[in-house]
């Protein structure tokens, strides 16, 4: 094999270094969630295909990446009929398919691949819970960190394979969910040190008021999303677009306070129960919304933004009540690092029904580009050694391994350079892979029972006996 | 959907506590890998298949799970030829598929998966090592522990989707790594509470000598696999069985001292050193069991016997030097809970020459089984919380909240029920759960600004003001 190996695209080696970081990341997230009360649950890498087609869209089933039946597929006791149109079929990116050649192909690939890679973490969580209902307490509190695939074309920032970490609970229509959801954030974004977030929340009910209230309900999403260009475009350029889309002018007068939808959460608050005073359903969305600001604000944030924001919309079809999307603290030019919400019927599509549950989930990809471009990884986080004992040959090995049989006991990361190479190329093994002392030990310290220990930042050296040593590296 | 949903055979779903008691292990692990100066790196869950094809035997490829190409497969500009024999094919069980055919059908294979599910740690190792070997220090420790997938029929304890721990060492011929890695198989166990283990060791070149002792190389396989049966069938029956594989009397007789291969690790050297006097092969590998044992048994073990064993012949076609092998301790029935060895040319399938590796793995899943039939996991491991906030309305909910708030700032897992719900089902929540505290917080003690915290235990109740409660929490 002259040419170098590869990974697939998309997909991602991690160094020590990178795992190490990654790991300070996940077991920050990790802590609070089981400090606020979550579970931790992990699903199979590969559902049943049919547990995850058809619960994303058809962009979703696109994605999902599928895994041949093992071993011969020909051994299932049935004939597999081959669609004689794709067999002779050639297409070029620029050709088309038909209608009917796509659903061959859909039968044929149907019969080869039974099972398909986990595609988020909320499919298989509903799953996970109608399978076990029996064996859970609910309200189920659960956590779950692992990846997901996706057969997305790869871009910067967007990887084929990533890690979710969501926490979710299902079987309570509590807003006091809502509450501490946006507690859990404020809590992990301050642990590692992210201040300046903002937390936006909305509401799908508020939504639904605005669509009786534009009096067109399938406007909603082009109204919300010209509404969100307020900041680029301004209020006349929001209010050509929505002319454009079809919606009437007396609903844009209707909608007028969402453009100068700014104040206090009190007084949004305010400026929505007016403006949905018509809508039942809207009415209801203001005041869960309500609820929860009032509580989030009492109880207090440690650093991060709570902001009511009308224009979120995430997942529009999938969230009945609270919709949570977290921004970057201003300056950091990235996407949402974090989102979620409630939805009132999580397991139906798994036949176990009037179950709500609401959720959010940590982007890790994106929160450690933050934290690495602002310089918050503590410069504690790695897994290299402490300290390194250079080899002078056999009986100083053999002396070093003893002590350091003795340091790893006291829990103690050390290691010994296993050859007994040049001086020169085993110091800068150490240097290269940022081991912060060398120790030496030759013959003179050998015979006087002792230990030479340098600093390798500062150069500074001493000689110890076995327990000052360990003190100092303890 | 009527039926319940489920998961693939062979993989698994894990609860909470399942996940609890994993982590303890994984934990476990993963700290005395880094105390002994291995450094994690992670390699993605699905590799290029011509990564994987052909480095596993054929049986190994036949067990690997591949990966549909994702989107349209008809998307490549190119034709794809589907075999026509295959097309009609009907094949039963029974039946049989010609060679002309299964050519056909890989062919076919390979055009419409061009990725697989990783089937070990060690040859995407391999790729790593080699693919980054310009930013790597070499020696390079490294420790991966991440799921793997085989297409084996699942049965009890064997699963289509497990963990591997690995620990290996690149580019150093020093067998000072070997003696660490039988120090990190007695480390793990000791802290792991397994009393008993025995770490058996043996050495390829060993069992080349004997091949050239018994002058036929071919017949080794069968000549250790007759020796191991020593316990069960007896020194006649052993050798009745090795004449009928064609292995020679007089071939029989040089290696006579085997059939008795008892003693201290001396002894057994000793024995091994005469026997295989005519072996410039054999004599290296007594000298290096020689070092290893030696310098193991000088410096200590903490728990674990070290046993020579000649019949260890494990991945006999992969290893080329040291060769380990774990069992559980006496009285549980269980395979080995660990294996590995050196390998002389671990990067050379990938075009990197002369990089000489030695690992060892942990079996996750029987290691989970003889700890818990032991009755090993500590009390503490558990992922609930340690105490929950009953709920009484809304008023009483803000105040336990607050505390909440307060509780978990301090690090402390607390949780309260979310719902106002009968006390009775709120307290048999909090007994399912396993939470050991129920803190009661009515309207008395919102007046009197205390808690109420009743042991779950014991139920012995007491009224403590907040400082108080903290302190008992911790």
């Amino acid at each position: 094999m002259a040419q170098k190996p590869s990974i697939p695209k998309g997909t991602r080696d991690f160094s020590p270094i990178e795992v190490a970081k990654r790991n300070y990341i996940f077991n920050t997230i990790r802590a609070h969630f089981e400090r606020f009360g979550y579970q931790p649950i992990e699903t199979p890498t590969f559902e049943n295909s049919e547990t995850l087609m058809g619960k994303y869209g058809e962009e979703g089933d696109r994605l999902i990446f599928k895994i041949l039946n093992s071993g011969n597929y020909f051994f299932n006791k049935q004939k597999i009929e081959l669609p004689r149109s794709i067999e002779s079929l050639q297409v070029n990116s620029a050709e088309t398919i038909s209608v009917e050649e796509l659903v061959q192909l859909n039968q044929f690939t149907n019969k080869i691949s039974e099972k398909a890679l986990r595609y988020d973490l909320t499919v298989p969580f509903a799953r996970y819970v109608v399978q076990h209902q029996n064996e859970i307490e609910f309200p189920f509190k659960r956590y779950q960190i692992q990846p997901v695939w996706r057969a997305d074309r790869p871009q910067k920032g967007r990887f084929r394979e990533f890690y979710q970490c969501d926490a979710d609970v299902v079987g309570s229509t509590s807003l006091w969910q809502e509450v501490e959801l946006v507690q859990l954030y404020d809590s992990v974004f301050f642990d590692l040190g992210l201040k300046g977030v903002t937390i936006k929340i909305n509401n799908r009910k508020i939504l639904s008021g605005i669509a009786e209230v534009i009096g067109a309900s399938d406007k909603l999403i082009d109204f919300t999303v010209a509404l969100d260009k307020l900041d680029k475009i301004g209020e006349d350029g929001v209010k050509k677009e929505m002319l454009e889309k079809g919606i009437s002018e007396e609903a844009i007068v209707k909608v007028q306070p969402l453009f100068n939808f700014t104040g206090t959460t009190a007084e949004k608050l305010e400026k929505l129960s007016q403006l949905l005073a018509g809508s039942q359903e809207g009415l209801k969305g203001v005041e869960e919304l309500r609820f929860i600001c009032e509580n989030v604000l009492e109880i207090g944030l440690k650093d991060s933004k709570l902001d009511l924001d009308v224009t979120l919309a995430r997942g529009l079809n999938y969230y009945t009540g609270a919709i949570f999307e977290v921004s970057a603290p201003e300056g950091v030019s990235m996407g949402s690092i974090g989102g979620g919400g409630r939805y009132d019927d999580l397991t139906g599509i798994f036949g176990l029904k009037n179950m709500s549950g609401v959720g959010i989930s940590f982007g890790l990809d994106r929160i450690y580009l933050v934290v690495e471009e602002l310089g918050l990884f503590p410069e504690t986080v790695t897994s290299t050694s402490k300290a390194i004992f250079l080899n002078f040959g056999e009986s100083e090995a053999k002396y070093a391994m003893k002590a350091i049989s003795k340091l790893r006991a006291a829990g103690i990361k050390v290691e010994m350079y296993p050859d007994n190479a040049k001086i020169g190329k085993q110091f800068q093994y150490a240097d290269k892979r940022g081991i912060s002392y060398a120790i030496i030990v030759g013959g003179e310290e050998l015979k006087n029972n002792v230990y030479n220990l340098k600093n390798l930042a500062s150069g500074e050296q001493q000689t110890l006996d076995f327990e000052s040593l360990q003190n100092i590296l303890q």
